[in-house]
């Protein structure tokens, strides 16, 4: 018999400590998400390689580069180490010790000071589950299907680039309302949920939103999250946690049985896709961040079609995600600032010699996110 | 044994012989999609019927209006006859006497010019074929996953509204290339095409596309259709026409195995589906507009995760593609102005008792669109 035996995480913190022989800085002809490092730079890691150099991570799809792995897998050993080497590591790392390598709507000066004071456990989210979370939004509230809520006017004239005309329709204040539902309040799901409050906040989006989860203490988290976020993190709208049979409830009367604009899915099995299928509306969009396995989806072609269902599915190109990712921890340091809080997303740090346990607790929904520190 | 006898037809042009008791004209509570309608008022009739005045019909989602219905099912009678009954005329009909209802970048003189120039033939494929073709570019154009490619700006940039910042990339001429597939050739694949061309050419789009049917005479007509259009219906790019195995081969040596940014799935059934996600890039969309049936989707979840594909399922709302389809048809008189000729969309003209001979050929792919005149 093989054993695969490989070394676990895919999401890491650190200090370089050595680059490579094949490591190259940057020079004029590697695009600007390539990083220049130095030993002794901190960088956080995106769960996955990238090259940083190819058509597919200059497009921004990072978690499909060609050259890329993911970490913690039988193919790359991850981050539950002291030390850990990564690939194509111009590419792949942020150099938070240099702040110019993207741009942002902070200013540089603002963003060296959050670099230099955010705690590493707040950074740490930054590997993957934030940029998810970030992704999982970004998906929806850019979906044709979801463009006349957001413009205000109907389909076609809502894409103002293509079309050449269509019916003025005036709308009234319930047609604009973005209806949606997140499925699952792990950590992934809490990250969507703070960044979808986040961005309909920010744009003055009138919604409803109703976080979905079976497990009680996901729940609880999530509630508590919410109350700690202020008044700018969230806007104006109803916001609502729900187990799955309350959720259908919800938004049945929510939306006078019409259903979401926009689900987000952050499971990843056939049960949340069906679910996601049952809550959305004919021309929704279901984004689905969660990570699928073997089995098909649940779903027969005229369920598709008849009810004009959108599926975005995959990995969050974690690496071209992360500036505004980096800007919402910033801005949402009441939820992602604290450990071990009623609403910290972070339930505590441990070492090794406490994963077993962790791992257990976590399976049970008894703890959220557990974070360790290899040299504890 | 029941058996469902109803009139076929769900493609329909004609005048207004008698409006409805319950028929109300136009007031001011209703929106401008709504038809004012006289009797002698020359009417095409979306597929579907809708109301025009519900929240589903105010967002665009006309195809999905829960009052519709398909004309030429066993819930409603379709356009094979002399007369057909339509409910909620208002809502459904485009008052081809009255082009005050829409907006266009064609000036009012000459939509009404065109509207009395156009041959009844080709004001036909209003009904469905040429609107869908739109559905599904405006679909695909408009796509998050394809907007990179387009704005040439890495994700998350390209999303102007909603990101606070990204990684500035420069993009090579090949980055922005838009390669698509068209899977299927019949009338409604080659409106998709001439769509896709017209589109790419007024936004100066690098393309390269491919139109793939396994069946000659279909892609006889594509490329004939392809041969007439004029260079301002297809600017600059490449073209090809093949079968499916062509198809991949294509594919391949034009994206350097990558894919294609986009893939239009204009047939309907699982094989379909199974080859645009073949075609498809990792990061790509799939857009169908084919009628889907009871197989479940041939795709496991962890195909669908492992490829980030997107997909966009299901019928056009026609009622609300009606305007920049009607200015597509006017544009492209090239080639939906004829009938019979070899580069013609519509084959023929004939009356019902030629109508089972009709099928038959079509069925065979040895004729293309027919088009039954009931006076005939």
């Amino acid at each position: 018999m093989i054993v695969s035996r490989h070394i676990c995480g895919h999401e890491f913190i650190g200090e370089v400590v050595a680059l490579g022989a094949s490591y190259g800085g940057h020079s004029p002809g590697r695009p600007p998400l390539y990083s220049s490092l130095k030993v002794g730079d901190k960088v956080v890691s995106p769960f996955t390689v990238n090259c940083g150099e190819c058509h597919v991570c200059r497009l921004g799809f990072t978690g499909r580069c060609p050259e890329g792995f993911l970490f913690g897998s039988p193919a790359l050993d991850g981050g539950q180490a002291q030390y850990v080497r990564v690939p194509k590591a111009g590419g792949t790392l942020f150099n938070l010790s240099d702040s110019s390598t993207w741009s942002s709507n902070l200013p540089k000066e603002a963003r060296e000071q959050a670099l230099s004071n955010l705690a590493d456990s707040s950074l740490l989210i930054l590997a993957d589950i934030l940029p998810t979370g970030v992704f999982a939004t970004l998906q929806a509230l850019n979906h044709p299907k979801v463009a006349p809520v957001l413009t205000g006017r109907s389909w076609p004239l809502c894409f103002e680039k293509e079309v050449s005309g269509g019916n003025e329709v005036s709308f009234t204040d319930e047609d604009r309302v973005l209806n949606v539902a997140i499925i699952g309040l792990g950590p992934v799901g809490v990250c969507t949920t703070v960044s979808m409050l986040d961005a309909v906040a920010n744009r003055k989006i009138s919604y409803r939103i109703v976080a979905v989860d079976p497990n009680e203490s996901r729940r609880e988290k999530m509630k508590a999250v919410y109350e700690a976020i202020d008044a700018s993190g969230k806007g104006t709208g109803q916001f609502a946690v729900c187990d799955i049979e309350e959720s259908k409830k919800v938004v049945k009367e929510w939306t006078s049985g019409v259903g979401c604009t926009a689900v987000l899915e952050v499971v990843g099995n056939t049960s949340a896709i069906s679910l996601a299928y049952d809550l959305v509306r004919a021309f929704g969009a279901i984004v689905s961040v969660g990570v699928h396995g073997a089995p098909p989806l649940p779903l027969t072609g005229s369920q598709l079609y008849n009810k004009n269902v959108s599926f975005d599915f995959g990995r969050c190109p974690a690496r071209a995600m992360f500036p505004p990712a980096f800007d919402l921890l910033v801005r949402r340091q009441d939820v992602f600032g604290g450990v071990g809080e009623k609403a910290s997303l972070i339930d505590k740090i441990v070492g090794f010699d406490e994963a077993v346990e962790s791992y257990r607790a976590f399976d049970k929904g008894e703890v959220g996110k557990v974070i360790f520190d290899p040299w504890k």
